[in-house]
């Protein structure tokens, strides 16, 4: 699990979705009350199963040399109130947090966007670090959401999944579907596409490839 | 074929028209009424000539142990019904993929458009996967038409070519002017060129350079 | 020294901060009224410790085989001036030199920018090389300022920091957040962050953060 | 001389001012009425020494296995026309491409551009390939211009040095300026650099700097 972790990091390195050390992953440990996430202040290039560190679901530290990310509380609230997520990533990426400057939601007139999220993306409170308050914004706008993704205003990006590399996934998708939006949006608007239409792509990409293997 | 069109999909990422596994190239056997194209869910790292996998003309697995792309069905209404076509390429490229949302065709106001594409680069219409719509759809706009690609409304790009390294080709330009008319259109409007130099750009490149090697 | 301030302009690369030879490093040597330069005019992938250049804090050369940069007047006046800074940075980056290129200052409208940077980035003055102009310029508009880093009209960007690695974090930051509030600004006005949460936000990133490791 | 010329394309590849093989560096043999050229249709990862063309200032070939590229008519008339310059580059890079297609120069509002190109990069005449109508359009342009490259109309850039690397090298300045003004514009008007300022910046950096080495 350490190992799918730091490895799984190297994704938001290949796809431009951090600088620096701005932002992380974390995994659930399968069948315990723990998960696995970055350390704090340790670069990209440094990351190894070895120290990657272990919290409990209260983002105590259990086990590892360095203190965990400085977003683990957003990242333990997640785990504690949304049993089926078994991954989350946070990342600053560009155009995601562009939107999330502006609070505004990515509309869905994308296919991919449709097939991903099952609609628009869309956006979380303003909430400052330090307590609870980020991890009841990702939770109250993602529950019952099709988006595996929410833009938390003014700050960034929060992603979830079934396990930590849909999670990493749907933080690629997010960012690639700000840009494209974007891009369209400065040209001119882009042509809405039918919600029967969206339904049919979500339904479609969620079961008959969940029953394979993803696209 | 399976080696060039396994090695071709590192042109993808190279050129960062793909994220994730949302992209694929495939390329008709010679002689025969097959195609090799990328399986679905293998990521780009993955790719080998092993697990390629090959099709008939209707979309079905004839010879692999992996899934074909979920875009299968689009490619092999292609090659059904473009008999000149041996290669065929799918990218939700960003550039591309906003003229896409608006459903706008990319303007011709740039020498290398007029040399390689002949023209605007035109849109197909918005279709749903799960049948041959999308294929119709690629097929209806590019059937005599100079342009080797179709901006498939609201989805992403398809381009066709001789062969798989062509279409390829078609790909990577067609986000490379996707890109730079958008940047100009920017601020403000692009000179058009006049008809009489894009049909004399467009008849030296595809014939006079044709005779020799590409440039 | 040598080694760190040579090894750290593999950043600047590394996040596109720079294109040829345009951008430096400096690192001021602890205990000493010297400090660490890149050599002018040799490229990135050339830099070794052993050419490096060291300079007294008037700028001149005291050590190495190579000129010093050709901005080594500015880094040198705010040794001078700014006992506290160890370590300077210069680029040319693309988004923060558009901001410097309109003489606007950024604007604090994303939680990383509280963070690192306290408030808004801010501008400083036109000027030209050859003198104390450009230092003074830096020292001015950062003495007293939360910013680490300051636009130079119609220039580019001078960081400061406790060491050359702090200042290359800052440079790094500056062109990230510069990036991100251009996009969100092109398609609309970003919300604000009220004072007090800019506020509240730098206090514990300086101070909590600041007592164990850099997030 | 090969070597040289061939190693330099690796640079337009670095810094992603090409894509396929649209793009090309020249260098004339010192002392002699040749100059070596990328050959025609040979992507850069396959470009060593052996495979340069070698042409004589008319164009024709006189040593190598490939066509030349399919620009050489207008390296040539460039050497033939201004015996002061040892390199020529063409590219299509994006931002240099999209003020080219708006038929717009690149106003200098960076000191970057001041010390380099001495003022605005001037735009070039709309000409076909196929003749002398190229080089006549960027020689016309050039001569007794500051500027060491200009946009031709909807096509792309040529630039030109003292030898090929100042060539390559104003190459990759052209376009970092044409990005950065281009998203300096993107939100409003650039403040004006006064011409003696630009004058002098220009005179500082071509002979203070230009005795030692570049900066």
């Amino acid at each position: 699990m350490r190992k799918i972790v730091a490895d799984l990091h190297a994704e938001l390195v290949r796809y431009n979705l951090v600088v620096w050390t701005a932002g992380n992953v974390s995994g659930r440990v399968p069948g315990e009350d723990l998960f696995v996430i970055k350390p704090s202040g340790v670069s990209y290039d440094e990351l190894t199963p070895e120290n990657m560190v272990v919290c409990d679901l209260d983002g105590n530290l259990v086990e590892g040399g360095h203190a965990p990310s400085s977003d683990t509380a957003a990242h333990a609230y997640v785990y504690r109130n949304m049993p089926e997520v078994g991954g989350v990533v946070h990342t600053h990426s560009t155009y995601a947090s562009a939107w999330a400057a502006r609070g505004e939601a990515i509309p869905c007139v994308l296919t991919a966007m449709a097939d991903e999220f099952g609609g628009e993306i869309p956006i979380g409170p303003f909430a400052l670090i330090g307590d609870d308050s980020i991890g009841q914004g990702i939770v109250e706008t993602l529950k019952g959401h099709r988006s595996k993704a929410v833009l938390m205003q003014n700050h960034g990006v929060f992603s979830i999944g079934k396990d930590a590399k849909a999670a990493v996934k749907a933080a690629v998708m997010c960012e690639d579907v700000a840009r494209t939006v974007h891009v369209a949006r400065q040209l001119g608007d882009p042509l809405p596409i039918a919600q029967a239409d969206i339904d049919s792509l979500y339904d479609r990409y969620q079961n008959v490839y969940g029953q394979r293997s993803p696209r």
